[in-house]
């Protein structure tokens, strides 16, 4: 079944508003096997929406039609879709005494502008929405069903979930069903994943896997999509793919589908009920704060300490300043770590000290990061460089001091070669 | 002139993704008085392209296509409009140098499937990407010129001020000239700033001066956009309006135009030579993360000390933890900060210290704020109570604790009531 979305309304196409509804429709659709094949976003305005009703309804079997429903004069979606589909717009009684129920129930009068609310196209089905005063409508436009829905987030999503995926699942007569696995790595650059994974889709040689990516420095996210009859199905057709996956990409892989790398972080400290310190420079508490504020980090998280200054960090840590003498070494990483363990008593401590280049910020401006982890028996450390200018080797600093202490923690070589850096 | 956008990638047609993208380039449009018609969204899909640049191609005299530059297989827009366009695609030796010499600097060999993202249409002109591969350009298909610009959002927002906007505004062939006037403020509502400037944009009877807004919490950009014949008359035209706006926000308003809250506070404390130390709990080193990594924060960022717990925050900040007994009140912020400024020797600390309500976040979740600044001589605090759930309760007092020390450096007064607190 080819569905399409249309986002109406000046909000949305001048960008003032994030168009998010389009996202939330699109993944509940995802979610339910159905996907949306296009997707058209105009303002309030008469000749635009008349257009694309056209063409959708030339185009799809469904289209979802978002806001346009409200009571002001720029609120066009019955008006148009009425005169796209060839007939006149009638008052519905019903929804009328809803709404002035709906008012009376707040002690309010009904301005009378809201009437426009309850005319509908004349051969429109109504479709409930129990929180507010636009209700939605179905009616068929050329080859399409037409679904409209109110543009207000929390009236949407209601009337989506209760009555729009319903309508939509009943139309497709659907029986396959579709997973999303998402695998999230650090330090494999997009198009060397690409060349590792080479194949595995074949694995299945109906098809019926598809492999993709999304990169959002520093982390990249391997995507399968699988189709089957129904989750067992699935089940069965994943599972060599996810293994070859994992097998590939071996330690990089750092989390799964809705886990986070500090997520997981948090997860295997606070599962043998450890402690953490970070002490981290130039990356200004950004690592801390992605650890910190987490639900259950209250128990773990015990102490940040961010200094620009190597001096000044090893002063904060307690470290006699004259015996690691300020120098950016491995050494200089586990002497701080270390220090930070002793003085706030934490079982880990993390230590990120990064010495930035001299000059301008500029493309190829690079940083050496120096890392160490500490416990109370055990010392880890590595050294790199990383180029990209100073918010590239920023943000790598954070993920890589993060993604150190998940391979510690997991009992994996803390270093390995990572595409983003020169060794 | 028409101008419309198309948005391409699964990732964004499946909703994974919200299309931030769009609404950034519709807004930078918007700001410089062109605007955009129409908006298309369609998959990694040769077919959906197609039919999307044909009909783009007909409706529009200019084109912005977002994405599918990227050196997968299924980066499809530059094959595309090559077939859409009827050239053929051949090998841009320069940019595959430039690629070559990307890769160089990062020590890195170039995979060979990158050479793809140097494969352009015959008819196309080299859009240039100063910081990543993929390569924007330009051409025309139908009877409109279509832009092409890369997915990653850096990259895009790179390209798209330097070149994409000034490309419009020649072809589009406006004489006028437009500034955009940005106020940033925190702590009032957009509908709370519109009540309190309207009648602004009647300083100026002939409408050539436009007020709008921007949310984005915890700040609201307030703008005004004018045109005039060139920017002289733009300034003459300006001032009075400016001077209004200022006077009518006072002393919410934290920075203008470029300049960012955290910029504003370094540049007062750079100005008197002063050192800063930051103590936050909840903030998870959000705060310091806002300021240490700026340029010159090397010679200001003295320390940033970050604990969940109250009581490892006296210890580490070297309190005694009888005497302050742990409780979250405005005299323990104070208490905090004056010992943070003594033990790190900084002129200035800010400590923000937050008390989360108990229980599942929710969207009624509170936390109490209790925040001091304090100096050889001085202390000032306050005390707030914020609601909307965890993420919301932190980034407010981000917000709050870097607007107050640019308040008490500005000499004016530390609290002020704002609309997101409950007295």
């Amino acid at each position: 079944m080819r569905i399409e979305i249309i986002c109406t309304g000046d909000e949305v196409l001048t960008g003032k508003t994030v168009n998010t509804n389009f996202s939330y429709m699109s993944q509940k659709l995802e979610d339910v096997g159905l996907s949306v094949q296009w997707g058209t976003t105009v303002g309030d305005d008469r000749e635009s929406l008349l257009r694309a009703f056209q063409l959708a309804g030339e185009r799809a079997d469904a289209v979802i039609v978002n806001g346009g429903l409200g009571p002001t004069v720029d609120d066009l979606s019955q008006e148009v879709a009425a005169q796209v589909a060839g007939v006149e717009l009638v008052l519905d009684e019903a929804w009328l005494a809803r709404m002035e129920e709906f008012f009376r129930r707040r002690s309010r009068v009904m301005p009378s502008n809201n009437q426009k609310q309850a005319m509908l196209p004349a051969t429109a089905e109504l479709i409930d929405n129990p929180i507010g005063t636009a209700c939605g409508f179905a009616l068929d436009i050329g080859k399409a069903r037409f679904l409209f829905t109110p543009g207000v987030p929390r009236e949407l999503r209601r009337m989506f979930e209760e009555q729009v995926i319903p309508r939509l699942l009943a139309r497709s007569g659907m029986q396959t069903a579709i997973v999303l696995k998402r695998f999230h790595s650090y330090g494999l650059g997009e198009s060397h994943v690409d060349a590792l994974l080479r194949g595995v889709e074949e694995i299945v040689p109906d098809g019926s896997v598809k492999l993709g990516f999304r990169a959002h420095y520093p982390q990249l996210e391997t995507k399968l999509t699988v189709r089957g009859a129904d989750m067992e199905d699935i089940r069965r057709t994943l599972a060599p793919v996810e293994r070859e996956v994992r097998k590939r990409l071996g330690n990089f892989i750092l989390a799964e589908d809705d886990q986070t790398l500090e997520g997981v972080v948090l997860g295997e400290l606070a599962s043998r009920q450890a402690s953490l310190s970070i002490v981290e420079t130039f990356t200004g508490g950004q690592i801390a704060a992605r650890v910190a504020p987490l639900q259950g980090a209250e128990r773990v998280f015990r102490r940040g300490t961010v200094a620009r200054d190597l001096a000044e960090v090893c002063a904060a840590v307690g470290l006699d300043r004259a015996s690691s003498a300020g120098e950016l070494t491995r050494e200089t990483a586990e002497a701080v770590a270390r220090a930070a363990r002793r003085q706030t008593g934490s079982t880990h401590a993390l230590a990120v000290l990064i010495g930035l280049d001299e000059g301008a910020d500029r493309i190829d401006l690079g940083g050496t990061i120096c890392l160490a982890i500490a416990t109370d028996q055990e010392l880890a450390s590595r050294r790199s460089r990383i180029f990209g200018g100073r918010e590239w080797v920023r943000l790598g600093a954070v993920e890589m001091g993060l993604d150190c202490l998940r391979r510690y923690l997991q009992g994996l070589p803390v270093y390995e070669r990572i595409d983003f850096e020169k060794v």
